[in-house]
């Protein structure tokens, strides 16, 4: 790993040590040297590339399958000795995955990576999990737990979750979204599990304590970007069978950009985004960051997106009310063209990467 | 991590460095806490304590899902340059797994950690996998590439697998296994993924090196330790709805023990395992290892096992011939009592930790 760079230097996720561009090469060629159609009797994928999800369609049933690691913000759990919050993460990362094609999730499976295995640490991450897993409706089925001292340092936290479409739901994945669809967004809880690497570099060049409130802030500065990851799959799974709904999107890393995985004949346009809570600026400002770079790293305030056709959109947010989002708002809605777009910011993103 | 034990002290498993004992006691605190049971429209877990996979059935199909990432066998691949043994390595320790449940694999997504991507590494597990894939019958739907250099130290690499019973196949967990119940095993491809730690610590506390075959050995070490891991779900699909087939056993990590995870209310007595491959006693005889060190760590030659009632044999026999596997063998058969015995060595193991 790289030194430290100092402290004006951080002012892109790219600069903080994240390798976007080397994965951005590198993958590819996974992708390609791996592919292979399996015959039917295996099972038929449902073609979905760059999407948030696998799709496959069994005899009696079609399921979904994504994973996803908790990432660098272990690192922060074990700086405060908290452990429940990446818990909870683990799980909601996973099953907002699966929100994001209409998929109502079953089951979770846990990976973790560790040198010493701490009965304290895997109970605060046990317990964390459970809220998710109670948010989700779902179970954990099984895990793993890999003894690597000479791979990990510290613990490596990632899960997988499987989920299914109830009967006469189909996958939704925004093949149909058009010209006048609305954009709903549903607030996050702060940073998520997202751009961690980032706000990390960005505090330890600066004097910051983790211990203390930032300006503005309520809670000390370290729970407040520990806050788990808001679990969206149950208000989801309410309104996935409502007419209407055309399309979903789990504000995940990348921002804003993940729209582009959902269509690339439309443009997104997110022209009534609110303002961002305090945390996102007083970040930036630490960082002399840009806003492109801010809404291209993290959620910036909503966690995930719903778009629905412009006649659906009451019914899919009292829908929402009802099934524990009363806060989700409208925050755009979509146009010809490509990309997504923030007027009020003038920024255009033309594509996930 | 622990200094480097000196050789005289690598007699275990457990003094090369891999917390066993930790593990034992932090697994099950992240398993009471996380126990959540959620309501039936999300599906319904089949209880399967212990076993190799997480079960769920759904209203049109009944699903398997297990995860396994491929250990410290990465370090050799990364001391020897060659990544396609571990791509297929992911795949095939994972649709193993499904096969000890009677599931047939229909999906796979793996999971990368590392600090930068490499191209021809991540080409190279891309081929690997794509053989596992072949093999197995299944598709690659997903995958996360996590890049955090602050936590990885090089690369790790772990997949999860998704497999279904067919119409008319319920899931084959070992209850029905029963005194006078016959065990064939099917041979494996060298060590598999499992006991490389303690095998990479018996030769980096020796002068041997991995360029140059062994004493006995016709590839070179590193090679020989290097080979992909066999393959079984094929040929066990293909014996699954055979009557009389009981039990099924991946000899994974914990070796021979791993027949306790399909009943504790029988012994299984292994009276005519076969002599373990060169390799088998080469290691142990540099390291000083116990025959129970061994049997209980390595898969001594058999990596996968068939319970089958005695007039189901050779009908079982014959058709794991016809899918690939005529190397099938006898290795032993099931008595009253419990555990897992190997009279020639005088062994006896009673659980699985």
């Amino acid at each position: 790993m790289a030194a430290r760079p100092a402290r004006a230097r951080i002012r892109t996720y790219a600069a903080s040590g994240v390798d976007l561009a080397g994965r951005a090469r590198a993958l590819p060629e996974l992708l390609r040297a791996a592919r292979y159609t399996a015959p039917a009797s295996h099972g038929r994928v449902v073609e979905a590339p760059g999407h948030y999800a696998g799709i496959v369609r069994l005899d009696g049933a079609t399921i979904a399958i994504t994973t996803d690691t908790v990432g660098t913000k272990v690192l922060l759990a074990e700086a405060l000795g908290r452990w429940e919050e990446v818990g909870e993460d683990a799980v909601a990362i996973n099953v907002n995955d699966l929100a994001s094609v209409g998929a109502r999730p079953t089951a979770i499976v846990d990976t973790i990576l560790c040198g010493v295995a701490d009965p304290a640490v895997f109970r605060g991450i046990g317990r964390g999990m459970r809220r998710g897993l109670a948010k989700a409706r779902c179970a954990l089925v099984g895990g793993e737990t890999a003894l690597v001292a000479e791979i990990v340092r510290g613990l490596d936290l990632g899960a997988t979750a499987v989920g299914f479409f109830p009967p006469r739901r189909a996958p939704i994945l925004g093949q149909s979204i058009r010209a006048g669809d609305r954009i709903v967004g549903l607030p996050s809880s702060g940073l998520h599990a997202n751009g961690l690497t980032l706000a990390r570099r960005l505090l330890a060049a600066s004097s910051v304590r983790l211990d203390r409130p930032r300006p503005g802030g309520r809670r000390p500065l370290g729970r407040e970007l520990l806050a788990p990851t808001r679990t969206y799959s149950a208000a989801i799974d309410a309104v996935a069978d409502l007419p209407g709904v055309v399309g979903l999107a789990h504000v995940s890393g990348g921002g804003v950009r993940n729209l582009t995985r959902l269509s690339r004949a439309v443009r997104f346009v997110l022209d009534a985004w609110p303002e961002p809570p305090g945390l996102f600026p007083w970040l930036q400002g630490l960082g002399g960051l840009s806003v492109r770079e801010m809404f291209g790293t993290f959620n910036m305030g909503i966690g995930f997106l719903v778009v629905v056709r412009p006649k659906a959109e009451a019914r899919v947010r009292e829908a929402l009310a009802r099934a524990g989002a009363p806060d989700a708002i409208a925050v755009g809605h979509v146009e010809r063209g490509r990309g997504v777009e923030l007027p009020a910011h003038g920024l255009t993103f033309r594509d996930y990467a």
